[in-house]
């Protein structure tokens, strides 16, 4: 018998990143942070290309069996990682971005570039919780102007676990207050 | 070892109905189609609210074990169904019913409403197939005048998802040629 | 000095109909409307492009100095009517049909096609006022089964215009009462 | 006789800025550029809504007799500025901000919150010009990291017209080439 309670309160974790444009170092940690967030049975969400930190994430993510979604900005799947489980076909372009803030319970920005920038910004409207995952200070600087709560700033992998976790928690004694 | 493409060609299939206005007719068959589509281990995916035909297949999919996607009109995930286990929040009000559309390889309007009508439109327009369930034949003669191929008429559970299978061994035919 | 509120309260009429596929009657009906909307000082909202009805409708108005705004499925104003003085570019494909329905006070459909009734049905889904111009007998019984009110029928232009006059001034005194 | 391709390629120059924590200074400047955008016969778009540096900017507009466009995030028109000439309701809440981006011309950032920290870097993923009219140092380097063309600083708003005048020659020679 399914208990359909636990499916509606698994979490989303939205990975966000650059895609051509990223750094080897924030490819190797989206693998890992894949990874991890499969093991913790966490659902993946992207922006679902197949380039970058996307690809790289959703790599790591099912090497570990997880559950992946891609929230593409084109109108068909060709687009989509092949580690992608579940592309969603938004055809609203970088409308897309907005939808990916709304669908995740915590966001991380593994790398920064133009398109995760509007995400964390508009993350952080949203009072979604948000971690920079080895982001340069200026960028910090940037956000901590305009939030003094939902932002927090990490060097490594499993650190961001530890965090992501405690944002759960939270929000799960928030909801039950 | 996760095979990533298997993943990738998984076919989500869109089914699409009546909210509150439902009849009982259009939740028994919801149901039942809800129970195979997750026999045959297709991603079921709806406008994930938790009332009418969405609310029925999903229960359906979910008591077989089947994964459901939920795409939202909102922009918070309070308003899915208990039986979706990944809700999408578009935040994009009833402009996500195109989203449904693009994002399904076959729509099945288990009944008719406007918003059902709304989505039977834009996949037709954009020859996604369209398969009409239990559907009066006033309604039948409206969208016939439109199209020449790519709508399909059925009157039971069984007879659709026969029609499902066809419509997706077609697509990648097509694909292959 | 500027009277603000004269124009916060301009009307805005929304004509959607055939692209490729109009027929003569449609053409010719979309025109002398455009001409008349103009005439009425009625702002007039298309879906933009350079074609069909709406290339017709928008040429109408500005043969008579109206003023008309294009909501484009598009990223760009390339493909918007040059007699459109407002491109607006949305990026959201067909996304966009529900924009027309939100922004317009009431809805002209000058013939049909898939997209128009995909208009159709969100506007009648939001209340927004639908007159059905030289439309089939089908596609009238089609429509009405889904609503009691808010749904009209016309054959010419002028009696379109007329009706246009009364769901303006029973919106306003609606906002009285 | 209309000329409608001079309407065609009238300049729509988007200002967007903060709403409730706009900064006097911010709210000054904006009604004075909107006067200024008005009397060069530029189209001013904004995200339309009544408060802070959008009311301030369409408020200058209409003073010297501009066409104002509102991109409202809402479903109903109710929330535009009354100082709006065209509200168009997008019901996509901040997905929005994207369509303001592909809508303008030119971008004007007078003055940064959140919203305009998303719609500034999507005007320059977009490849849209844009100008940070009165902006911290901070978040001109923030937003120069990603850039080496297509990101303006200015001081007052006399020297901003005469950006947009530079943008708008360089937009039309670019197409002529």
């Amino acid at each position: 018998m399914v208990d359909p309670l636990r499916a509606k309160f698994n979490p989303i974790i939205g990975v966000m990143g650059p895609g051509e444009q990223a750094r080897t170092v924030d490819l190797d940690r989206a693998y890992h942070l894949g990874e991890r967030i499969a093991q913790e049975q966490w659902i993946l969400l992207t922006g679902g290309r197949g380039v970058g930190v996307m690809e790289a994430v959703n790599r790591g993510a099912k090497q570990k069996g997880g559950l992946t979604i891609g929230i593409l900005p084109d109108s068909h799947p060709q687009a989509a990682s092949s580690y992608v489980d579940v592309p969603i076909c938004t055809g609203v372009g970088y409308g897309r971005n907005n939808i990916n803030v709304l669908s995740s319970t915590v966001i991380v920005a593994c790398g920064l570039c133009l398109g995760t920038a509007s995400e964390v910004s508009l993350a952080l409207k949203n009072q979604t919780p948000v971690i920079l995952l080895g982001v340069d200070t200026t960028s910090q600087m940037f956000f901590r102007q305009f939030c003094s709560a939902g932002l927090y700033i990490t060097r490594e992998v499993e650190e961001t676990i530890e965090l992501i976790r405690r944002c759960l928690s939270k929000k799960i004694s928030d909801r039950l207050d």
